[in-house]
């Protein structure tokens, strides 16, 4: 049975409440050294969404260990609590069964396992039902850490039935490729669910893609630093996760655009931008009621 | 002379200056080894009240150690710095004796020593007498840690003399239970100072009870899960400290009923809402000056 | 060759994205057994000045070791990247070569040798160049603190060749001493670039100063600690850093005067306010830009 000395948590819990402080003296009331690593907890509330992309950028970062992930609004519903095994125990995610951990599993090779987490000796007694992250997934957390089996903390499900996550991919929209904002950072930078490799569909957009934001295009000219933009330019990089994002030079591109996360966009080639090697597309804003 | 391997830190200094970083830099500094959990650092500026809350709240869950508590908007003037001892030197708690430190005391078993902190060997050289997280409260705490004794850090004093906290017990008030908020979580949770067994003096509010807000009167299901709650049904729960909150499913009940930390409510029956077990109670807001 | 195993983390990234939780993820990976302190990652964006303000007020206080310092706008540019030991090897700070670093390194003696971070071996492969916090930055701090070479990392610079930081000192002016503010704490402190001796060449101030702000004089009077002013009073103090500050009790002096960081400010003898011994000065604020 494996032993880990390493919890990264995540969750929505907010650093202003001592919601956090709570489960990490839990996690160490029942293993002493065990270091935890703070991925986030400013996840915005009950944004799945939001969590599971936070983890998914940080999965192939993280030391392995136990991951302990928490955005968690069906606390007290029907909703599983799970331990997904993955790497045949490298590591392990706990958390609960909607969809939050499932982009991160999937990028890291797949759960070899999966637990149901119902051993009620594997809990803290709770008054409440509403604070599952203290009273049952850091119990789970730091018991897997001293070495307590997967299978102890509760009966095995098929990791076929865990929750998918919700990531769109990419769509062909006539001319154009129909992609969605991921994230928007701390420094208003736009990330796209698209890598540079796919807008190999879009035939001269090496050097420049377009924005139409509310049906008015903009032109962004491909660079690897901000610092290559002139003041007020848009450009578009390969992000630091090789995905590309719509920037500007020491400004919020997103404040700029007004472009937040889940918004779609549409790449496409500039008309009438007749670069020597046809190097434009355009990007396209629309609403999209998130799933 | 006991040892303690972990500190576990409350303030009021906030994450964006650098008073977090330094006290833990001079703890650990002095104490090289010690663990150091962050259990909040936001609470509101100078608000011994809410510092002394999240403190109790948080109070059977840490690991036995030091605890370092600091909110202290009278820095400087003559009110004394103090260690409590608790459970014969399980823990003790460090930080300025105004209160902060009381209703955790108090909730694990009350002091069993305490000392005033005037040894000038266990401080930190200070140009100024404004940051005593820093110059006094940090090394005494560190100290602690490696095996300084309690009374090496100054003259005991009696327990009895210790600040007390100032948080209300409910009380009957005409055929209603006057109440009050004592906490708003970042999920607009709204705990009050009652528990479940204290409506057992309002027959009939074992499954609703009603809000009187502003003298609107607005009824609450009890539940044991937010989910049970249909979208915008305003519910009471137990929650996970044990206490009566009001609640709503993925929404802020504070919002929706604008409560904040120190409102006066009162639960009563509901007139005119004959339920078969007669199982209605209203709750009442009113200002309430903070003491 | 010296091995580290603390290393002191301050960044503009923030605590809502990811960045801090991978870039420790990276140190740790690297670096198992060694314990990140955070001093702070709510440096505003991109605000270098700030940045290395709150590591120079930080830096006596800090576990020997490695500091890791990234307020960074010159991302991708060519600015350098560089590790510059302190004390012989006693602390090795790593950062960019964009004045962040300079204030502090000055405070502690200055930089024994420095390196600019070129290795390849001791960086993770990045899909982009957008962050060498964890790409750059934190595999060197690791490595350093596993035993590597400071100069296995890059070439050896010259120290001299380092960029400076911005902080102006205090200068007379026609009857006056020009100081600026350097910070405004979460309580509402307003820090100046001047000491009490500095007042020396005011004679008459030991008492009192006054606050002339946008054309208009207010008096302040000197206090050692906030609970000596009476309600409203305007003080000026030695705070924890030994530096003037113009204070208030249990109030914002920041929001009072209309006061934020850069501000410049004049101190001088109020006219008309004949005390005993002179003791009056007054405070003028202007408008300022930053360099």
């Amino acid at each position: 049975v494996p032993r880990y000395d390493t919890v990264s948590f995540l969750s929505d819990y907010g650093l202003v409440d001592e919601f956090v402080g709570v489960v990490k003296s839990v996690v160490r009331s029942i293993a002493p050294d065990v270091e935890i690593i703070d991925v986030t907890h400013d996840i915005a509330v009950h944004d799945v969404r939001a969590g599971a992309l936070a983890l998914a950028r940080s999965a192939q970062y993280l030391v392995p260990g136990v991951v302990l992930a928490v955005v968690d609004p069906g606390v007290g519903s029907d909703r599983r609590r799970v331990a997904v095994e993955v790497g045949d125990g490298t590591s392990v995610l706990v958390g609960p069964d909607n969809g939050l951990l499932a982009p991160a599993v999937a990028l890291v090779g797949g759960a070899t396992r999966a637990v149901e987490l119902t051993s009620p000796e594997h809990r803290l007694p709770a008054p409440g039902a509403t604070f599952d992250g203290r009273d049952v997934f850091a119990p789970a957390a730091a018991h897997l850490c001293t070495g307590v089996a997967l299978t102890a903390l509760g009966p095995e499900i098929d990791p076929a039935t865990l929750r998918p996550g919700v990531i769109g991919v990419p769509q062909l929209d006539g001319d154009g490729l129909a992609v969605e904002v991921l994230w928007v950072d701390r420094f208003g930078n736009v990330q796209l669910n698209v890598g540079p490799e796919d807008l190999d569909v879009l035939p001269g957009t090496a050097d420049r893609i377009g924005a139409v934001i509310e049906g008015r295009s903009r032109s962004a000219r491909r660079v690897s630093a901000y610092a290559e933009l002139t003041p007020g330019e848009l450009g578009f990089a390969v992000d630091s996760y090789g995905l590309l994002a719509l920037v500007l030079d020491q400004r919020s591109a997103a404040a700029e655009l007004g472009l937040t996360a889940g918004q779609a966009v549409t790449l496409r080639a500039l008309e009438g931008d007749a670069a020597p090697a046809g190097s434009s597309t355009s990007v396209e804003l629309r609403e999209r009621h998130r799933p």
